[in-house]
């Protein structure tokens, strides 16, 4: 097959997936919504969701549009490419809109359905109802992902022959970057809802979690659906976008034998086709314990993805070593999501020794919770950054020794195995059609618990949401280990081939061939150059700086919800009582119009810092901000959200031992409302901005190393070297 | 004047320095020590403390004398340096288990006297009295350590005129070495003492902070000792003995002009001069707002240093754009001194808007002042990091321009940069005796309070303890600050010359010059080397094993210090009603064994993590380990130490405001109990760890080079490039 078959292939997949998305979606929404009292309450909750993710596009419509119009002049313009790296911006912007919008809409109208199916089919229906509502938020990520990206690449590739490797990146930095405000504003909506709402309602007033006479039950439901859910979804979607455009940029500004580019897309192809089978795995019947069903059906699809991927490099028509160093590579990143998720899970789960750890502290105080949780978070990132670390070596011994890349000098070699590296990255990816099945079924379980409690539907029914919620929570828990990760990999592939282009970039304004251009830019790329060291902390600084503004963001916005809440509680004392309706809307109005204030300048910074750095402090300093915020933020996200997981967890734990309602309970909520915006506002969107700083260098590349130039500050950087 | 002048010069100074600190000492222990009872608690204390320091050092003599005869072998025999490096490392570890030690001693024997004077002289000879105990402190360590180093630098100068540095920065690696363990350990034992006592005294039995009816409270008492005080004096010893010897090392291996090595040990000599005057000029009598006077003090002291920086830099034999650039560059660390402590002050003040802020959450619930806290800590270190970099950035351009560096090919003008900086950082160190004296300070009033309360003087003397005490406490925050900053200077100046020292170590074994090895080796140290991207992931592993290790230590131990108050009240309940004495001695013996028991892995960690990686995986795998503990390591010790302190002064802020014993209060003491260990313990560690690193690896240099080669994997490192 030629180059043309496999992209193709990507697109008859994708388009196949989108299709079998769709049928999923009919499957569900066919099944029974449930009484009235039930369909008016997931109503209320879609209308609230979508009325914020509305007001949210349309607020970053704007920004887009501008840094559209910015791009086409900066960039499109001076390198003549008719516009197409602003349109592949934009179609990357809106695709992770419709990623989020598509889970926050199957999420808010499967949530009655499961609960309905378990109070009529019981704990098998539920199951198979819930995990399907995932099926399609897993399968129609990455069939659009695959499709866009084959697509786009068809098309670039033809009317720009020589130079459609940037306006492709550029897809991923509208990802990224719509991601990142979905991110932080869905994240300060959903932690600030469910802190105003439980600190009023079940705190103060003492009436249990999603209770109706809770004014803020709704807007607290919303959140999960504007933050777990289109936020998750955004994320990975954003994350797959990202890295396998990465790995074929780096492919072509490499220059390799096509066949190494039709590898990536016919992996991805390969692995959506397991996906495929994996989806119908689960076991649903007689299940007692949902998590081994999924954790099986996510192996069995890795599995297949593995066998294939050995199968499919056999058809490249590449010779057997670099068939199987491809197939080896992008196996290795596959089977470590599920390392990975395992890591997670020992670290989150009250299975184990961590966890329990904490729970024991509770006995003592809640400060002894927060201290030992913050500790178990910590130690958490160790194994993870060991795993990375690992593959990130392998990888790139074998594509070193394998990878065919000439006409870099001395370089070329390590780029090979850089190369590598991409397509363990890869590996890692695009699997994530299963992992995210499996995580958007939680927050599907999690509503549809909402659903029977605020329905008033019998203990029963809640008994076996509640066992579909907890299974739901561990894998939300994991999935967040595996983005990150996923990130980080990613992330690093990225930055390569942004030096790259860099250097690609500089020999065309120059006009100088390209071996002497690396010999001669890298020398402002040492490790002790002062501005590398300068953009370093400026990236840790970036990192600090938007973990702060978000988390405190939280806590300002759940203030103003706690007040608005204990307002209607003071003025209609009938709401306790069941006589008086609680106004959901106005609290849902709050919670909108203050995550959509606060998103701004931690996401504008995200933007003007990297720019202004690499502009005026030149390429270096941009290379050492980037390297600086990988470094400091992969870690603080693992940190964050494992930590949150565990709080969350040991409070669990101390729940099922019966011990609801004393002290020790107590300090272990403490601990869990502590860990809500660390892992739920903060952690995510660590992810997207790594990438956003990164895919926005690529796409700016042209102009911040032309700017370099003609401020005399090229290859050394501000302070002279 | 010749190189021998300036180097006795400061012996000179430096024994006068001594003579001074002993005179002021005989003047604080010639004051009243007050009634029997306070001299018996003011003894309890001092004999717990000094069992602790006592069985520290001897828990530590192993190691150090393992550590000493693996640099003899392994350094000293190879290198022919006469077991001098060996010795220079005893003596840096004794100097810094003399600074601690002279801390306890001279803390533990002051604080009845300070109660005695606000006793009887009230505020203004209680200030007098706490003033001059702090000054023997900071004068004894600024000429302790002055005195080492030009006496090491003569001597070695002498005995070894081509191979001195090294041996001298041994000097650095014992004192960082021994003031690592006494970070982790002293922090441990006081926190867990702190936390356990006040636990079950204050929130269960219900009895005010310092009550002897406290089993823990001799304990707690002792930790502020081993702790605070102990800690913090060999914490600014060491990095007074890492900047000024780093310094002296890059002239040295920089073949700079005699004069330059001189500079600094004058510059060193001169900012103790304008020392001894500072300590004199506290305004004491008819003082309302002691803080002010302090202030006072130190910005005179600075500034008269600063006038005799530009005189003495002409006294050098210099050019005049030499001396005015060695002068400015100087002067410009000791004036950061102060803007730094400004910073500090406005985050963890409550007089300024991030702490009223967390105190306003304390209305919420603890989790919200918890999250608002933490979100000013990742705030606060953003400033710190501006100025660091601002400094960076200017140093290094007056150094560039301005210092004579050639013989190292294209980066001999970088070097001249980088020299600028390591004198910024020296002129930021060199003022360490006036803030040590302010730090000092504090302890010591905190120590007369407690024994104004034990005691039970009556309450006006306690009102004038208390307002010291809440200056010390401000004093103690900032010096924090100060010392992060410091450090990280130093470090990244420690760490060009750690670069240098290797490529020197390789040109030697190798038998090439100099430049072509330069060049030859500074291709392994690419930023986007793959050996050095690992080694920047390890090294923030490093921080945050070391942060999750020394956190956690600190719950475990309090743990067993609950257990035992809980069980001596449970036993004795006649302690209660002050009928039957506690047993203080139990408690101090736990806390000791668990605190040495917990402080090896992570002191271990540190030594053997960065020898394994630099051996075995490569040099530039262990710059990059370096670099990225230092990118990790200086924003999380900044957010450690100004969470903790803002958290502490909300309590006091809602406390002032008579609030205390709401539940508010209680929120507010949440938040400061989960501050105490990251302020007290981690945060404080993180420096010295840094260090650690930058020393021992240029200690160790040459083995590490030398195995390297022989693995076949020198210049590249293990992953080949």
């Amino acid at each position: 097959m030629n180059m043309i078959s496999y992209a193709l292939l990507g697109v008859i997949l994708g388009i196949s997936g989108v299709i079998y998305a769709v049928y999923l979606a009919v499957w569900v929404l066919r099944q029974d919504p449930g009484n009235e009292k039930m369909r008016f309450i997931s109503q209320a909750i879609a209308t609230g969701a979508r009325a914020y993710l509305f007001r949210q596009y349309r607020t970053l419509a704007v920004l887009l549009v501008i840094l559209a119009v910015l791009i086409l002049v900066a960039i499109d313009m001076p390198r003549r490419t008719f516009g197409l790296t602003a349109l592949a911006f934009i179609v990357g912007a809106l695709g992770s809109m419709l990623a989020g919008y598509l889970g926050m809409y199957v999420t808010t109208r499967s949530a009655s359905r499961v609960a309905q199916a378990a109070a009529t089919g019981g704990m098998g229906k539920a199951l198979l109802v819930s995990w399907r509502a995932g099926a399609v938020m897993g399968l129609s990520l990455a069939s659009i992902a695959l499709l866009l990206i084959s697509g786009f690449y068809l098309v670039f590739r033809s009317v720009l022959p020589d130079d459609w490797a940037v306006p492709l990146v550029a897809l991923g930095f509208g990802a990224s970057l719509v991601t990142l405000f979905m991110r932080v504003g869905g994240g300060i909506y959903t932690k600030a809802a469910d802190l105003g709402a439980d600190l009023v309602g079940k705190v103060e007033a003492g009436i249990p979690e999603d209770d109706p006479r809770n004014p803020g039950v709704i807007a607290d439901n919303v959140g999960d659906n504007v933050g777990d859910v289109a936020g998750m979804a955004a994320d990975v979607y954003e994350s797959y976008i990202v890295t396998v455009t990465a790995a074929i940029f780096l492919a072509a500004i490499l220059g390799l034998p096509t066949q190494f580019i039709e590898a990536i897309i016919l992996f991805a192809a390969l692995a959506l086709v397991a996906t495929f089978a994996g989806v119908n795995l689960l076991k649903t019947t007689g299940v007692k314990h949902p998590l081994s069903s999924i954790s099986l059906a996510i192996y069995a699809t890795i599995g297949l993805s593995v066998v294939l991927f050995f199968i499919g490099a056999f058809t490249l028509g590449l010779d057997s070593t670099k068939a199987l160093a491809l197939a080896a590579t992008t196996s290795l990143g596959a089977v470590i999501a599920p390392l990975i998720v395992k890591i997670t899970d020992y670290y989150t789960s009250y299975n184990y020794g961590p966890v329990r750890k904490i729970a024991e502290q509770a006995k003592i105080s809640p400060a002894t919770v927060i201290i030992t949780g913050y500790g178990v978070g910590l130690m958490s990132a160790i194994p993870v950054i060991a795993v990375i670390v690992a593959v990130l070596g392998i990888s790139y011994m074998i594509g070193y020794y394998t990878v065919p890349v000439s006409g870099f000098g001395e370089l070329s070699k390590y780029l090979a195995g850089i190369f590598g590296t991409a397509m363990a990255s890869v590996g890692l990816l695009v699997v994530a059609g299963i992992i995210i099945t499996a995580d958007s079924y939680g927050p599907v379980s999690d509503n549809a618990g909402g659903v029977v409690e605020m329905a008033g539907l019998p203990d029963e029914v809640r008994e076996i949401t509640d066992v579909l919620d907890s299974v739901g929570n561990t894998t939300k828990a994991t999935t967040k280990g595996y983005a990150i990760a996923s990130a980080a990999l990613a992330a690093l592939v990225l930055f390569i081939a942004l030096i790259f282009e860099i250097v690609y970039s500089a020999s065309k304004i120059l006009g100088k061939g390209i071996v002497d251009m690396i010999s001669e830019s890298l020398s402002g790329l040492q490790l002790i150059n002062a501005n590398v060291l300068i953009g370093a902390f400026l990236g840790v600084a970036l990192v600090y700086f938007f973990s702060s503004r978000t988390l405190e963001a939280v806590g300002r916005t759940a203030m103003e919800i706690v007040e608005e809440i204990r307002r209607q509680f003071r003025e209609k004392p009938g709401i306790l009582e069941w006589k008086e309706q609680p106004d959901y809307a106005r609290v849902v109005d709050i919670a909108t119009r203050r995550a959509l204030g606060e998103f701004l300048i931690p996401g504008l910074a995200a933007i003007v810092l990297p720019l202004i750095t690499g502009l005026l402090l030149g390429w270096n300093a941009l290379a050492g901000l980037i390297m600086g915020a990988i470094v400091a933020g992969v870690p603080r996200a693992l940190l964050m959200a494992n930590a949150g997981g565990a709080w969350d967890n040991a409070k669990k734990y101390i729940e099922i031992q019966g011990l609801k309602k004393t002290e020790m309970h107590k300090a272990a909520v403490i601990g869990d409302t502590v860990g809500d915006p660390m892992k739920d506002t903060v952690g995510p969107s660590l992810n997207p901005l790594i990438k956003v700083l990164n895919t926005l260098s690529v796409v700016f590349t042209y102009v911040i190393v032309s700017t370099n130039i003609a401020l005399g500050i090229w290859p050394s950087g501000l302070l002279p070297f």
